[in-house]
C-alpha cells in the first residue's frame, strides 16, 4: 500500500523534471492515501538524480513522520493544509515554473484568454493575497496553505486545480499525483500564452462565459465527449 | 488505398510532435481521399506515444465512422466543414502552438512583416470572428469550421493556407497532410517573429505589395524559381 | 581545390542547422576561392538531411554554373554582389534566424548595448533601406546585394560583418565560410539580448565609444590579447 | 593539491556549458586555494570541447602564471581583484548568460520579485556604475573588479553572491567553483522571471522585507531548515 503510494509520488516528481518545470531541487509532488490518512512527499533538498522511491517520506495529516530517514519537503505544511481543507485532492504539485511564477510575482490572476485554458481551468487562475507580516513570521508554510484556502472561499478546487501564491509561484492538484503534475504542465503553457497574448493586445479581456462552459464541460462535464473514456456507453 | 492514407495521416501527426508544436494530445492532422470521399483523422485524446497507423479513424464527409475502433478527434466536424467548402484541400492540421495561439487569443491578424511570411502566406494571416452564443451552444465544432469559411469569403485558401480561430488557435492546410504540418511549422515561426517585431517597433506596418508579390510568386507562381522542382524544364 | 572549398561550404551549411539558426531549408552559406574566382554555394531548396558536399554548386562571379547538377540558391546573386563589392570577404551566410529577423522586420538597427556586441561588431548593426518597387521588380536578389553595399558606403565590412536587410533578415560574413556562420550565431545572441534590453529599459542608449573601442580592439586590433593566437610572441 | 583545484575548476567550467549559460568560449570559472594563494582559471579563448583539466592555468594573486602553457582568461584581473577584496570567496564565475546580461545592458538592478530570488540573493541584485573613460583606458579588467568592489561598499558579498557589471554581464561567486556556477544558474532563472514579471506588471515592486528575511534565512541562516544538512542535530 505505502510502497505503491511512494512509487506513484516518486514517478510524479521525476515527471516534473522531465517536463522541464524544475531547476535543481525546486519543486515537489505529494500524494495521499485518504483511507489511511497518510501523505507521501518528496524529501527536502534532494536532487532528482539522487531521488529514489525509498527516499519518499510518509507523514500523517498533522505532519508527523511515519516512515523515512529524510526530512520531508519544507513545503509539507502547505500540502497538508490543502489536503485537510480540500477533501477531493489526491495529489498536489508545487513548482517555480517560469511563466506561472512570473504571473505569481506580478500578483495578477491569469485571465482565461482561450480554449486551451478553458479546457482545463474553469475561469481565471486565481492569485492569493500576499502574506502579511504575522503570517510570514508565524508558521509560514502552513499559512501559505491558509491563504490558498481563503482564496478558494468562493471557488471549487476541483474545477480550478491551480493557484498562484503571490510573490512565490504555483500550486496545482488533481485526483492523484500524476494529474497534479499534468495540471502543472498545462498551467505553464497557459501562463506562457497568456503572457504573449497580453503583449500582443494589452486590452484583451477573457473569453465569453458560453465558450468557457462549452470547453470546460466538453472535457469535464457529465456529458464529456473528448477522449475515449465514455466511448463504450455510446 | 485506405492503408496508405492512414499511414500518411499517422506520419503527419507524429511530425507535429517532432516539431514541438504539441503538448500532450493537443493537436490533430487529417487527410482526405477525394475520389472516395474518405477522411482519415487522429483519434480523440490518444497520446502520441500510443498512436499507431491502425488507430487512425476513417470517416465520410458527413462524419460517419467508416473504419476504426476509436472515437475520431472531437475537432472532426471542423475538418469536415473545411474539406466540404474548400475543394483544393488534401490535408488539415490543428494545433495550439504557442505563438500562433497568442495571436489567436489576442484576436489580431498576423501582419506580413517580412519575406519569411511572404514566402508562404499571401498577406496577413486572418483571424476569424469570435463565435457568438448561438454558434457555441449549437454544433460548436462544425460552427468553428463555418466561421473559418465565412472569413475566407474574399480569400483564396490555397494562397492563404492558415487561419487563426479567435480565442482558440490555428488551423493550417495543404495539398496533403504533410504539407498542412509544414505550414503549421512555418506559421509558428512567422507568429513568433511577428510578435518580436511588434515589441521592437509597435508602429511597424506590413511590407509593400510588390515585395509580397515577389516572394510569394518566387515560390508559388507559375514562374517559380525556388528549389529544384522546375529545374528540368530550364 | 574545388573539393576542399565544397567541403568547407558543406560543413558551414551543416553548422548553421546544428546551431539552431534554420528551419527547413531557410538559410545558405557560400565560400569563395579568390584566386580562381569560384564561389561554392548551397543548392536551392535542398533539405539539410539531403545535403552532401557533392551537392554544393560552383558558380563564377557572374553567376554561371561551373560545376554541379543542382540549381544554386536563389539568393546567389546577393552573395555574388557582396563578393564583387567587398574584396575582403571569404564566406557569406544568410539566415532567417529569429531575433535578428525581428530587428530586420522592425527596420531598426541593433544598438550596441554591451560588450558581447562590442566584442564582435564595431558599432550598431546596420539595417538597409527597404527596396523600392523598381528594385523589387528588377533583378531582385542582385538588388538586395546592392542595397547592402549602398548601406556600407561609410562602413568597413570587415569591422561590421553583419547587416539586416529590411523586411527580410540578416546576412553575415567573414574570412571564410565557418567564420560567416560564427558571426551569424553571435548576431542572433546579440539580437536576442538587445531585444530584452529594450524591453527592460526602453530609453537605454548604446555604450560609450571608449568601451566599444576597448572590447573590439581587445579581440580584433593589432594588439589583441584575447585567446591564444598571439601567445608565442609574448 | 593543485591537481584537485584544477580538476574542480575544470568541472565547474564544463558545468557552465551543460547548463546552457555559454556560447562558444564566452564565460569562465576560477577557484582559489587560500592557504597557498593560488588561483586556477580557464585559459583564454579555448573551446569547451578542447578544455582539459591540464589546460587550466594557475596564477598567483598578482596574476603571475605559476603553472600552465596557455594564457589565462583575459578576465583574470577581475577575478583576482574580487579574491583580494572579498576574503570569503572560494570560486568565481563570469558569463554572458542571456537574461542576466539583458539587465546588465539595461543598467537596472534585478528587483527581488519573489521567493525564488529571496531563497538565494538577499535583496535586489546590484548593478555597477558604468566604467568611466579613464577606467576603460587604464587596466580595464582590473578596474572592472574595482567597480564591483566599490558597489559592495554597503553589501555583504556572502549574502549577495551576484553582481551585474553595467553594459557587460554577470559575475557570481560562492564558497567554491561549483557553487559560483550554481549561483550563475539561479541568477539566470531569476533574471528571466523578473523580466517577465516586469512585462506583466510594469509597476510591481519588490517583496516585503519580512518575506525576504524568511526565505533567505530559511536556507542560509543559522536556523536553516531547508534540505538535509542539519537533520542529524534535530
Amino acid at each position: 500500500m505505502s510502497d505503491q503510494l511512494k512509487q506513484r509520488v516518486y514517478e510524479a516528481n521525476m515527471a516534473l523534471q522531465r517536463h522541464g518545470l524544475v531547476v535543481f531541487t525546486w519543486g515537489n509532488v505529494s500524494g495521499i492515501d485518504r483511507d489511511r490518512g497518510v501523505v507521501a512527499i518528496k524529501p527536502s533538498g534532494v536532487s532528482y538524480a539522487d531521488l529514489t522511491p525509498q527516499g519518499i517520506v510518509l507523514v500523517d495529516l498533522q505532519g508527523n513522520v511515519i516512515e523515512g530517514d529524510l526530512r520531508p519537503s519544507s513545503d509539507t505544511p502547505t500540502h497538508l493544509e490543502l489536503y485537510r481543507s480540500f477533501p477531493g485532492l489526491g495529489g498536489i504539485c508545487h513548482t517555480h515554473s517560469r511563466y506561472a511564477t512570473m504571473w505569481a510575482q506580478a500578483q495578477r490572476e491569469i485571465p482565461c484568454f482561450g480554449t486551451t485554458h478553458a479546457d482545463h481551468f474553469y475561469g481565471p487562475v486565481p492569485v492569493t493575497d500576499a502574506l502579511v507580516r504575522d503570517e510570514i513570521d508565524g508558521p509560514y508554510e502552513q499559512n501559505t496553505g491558509r491563504v490558498i484556502v481563503r482564496r478558494f472561499a468562493q471557488l471549487d478546487p476541483l474545477q480550478m486545480p491551480a493557484v498562484l501564491v503571490a510573490n512565490h509561484g504555483p500550486f496545482t492538484w488533481g485526483k492523484d499525483p500524476a494529474q497534479s503534475v499534468e495540471n502543472a504542465v498545462v498551467l505553464e503553457q497557459v501562463a506562457m500564452m497568456a503572457y504573449g497574448t497580453l503583449l500582443v493586445n494589452a486590452r484583451q479581456s477573457g473569453i465569453a462565459q458560453a465558450l468557457l462552459d462549452r470547453h470546460y464541460l466538453r472535457k469535464h462535464g457529465k456529458d464529456a465527449y473528448y477522449g475515449q473514456a465514455n466511448k463504450a456507453e455510446e
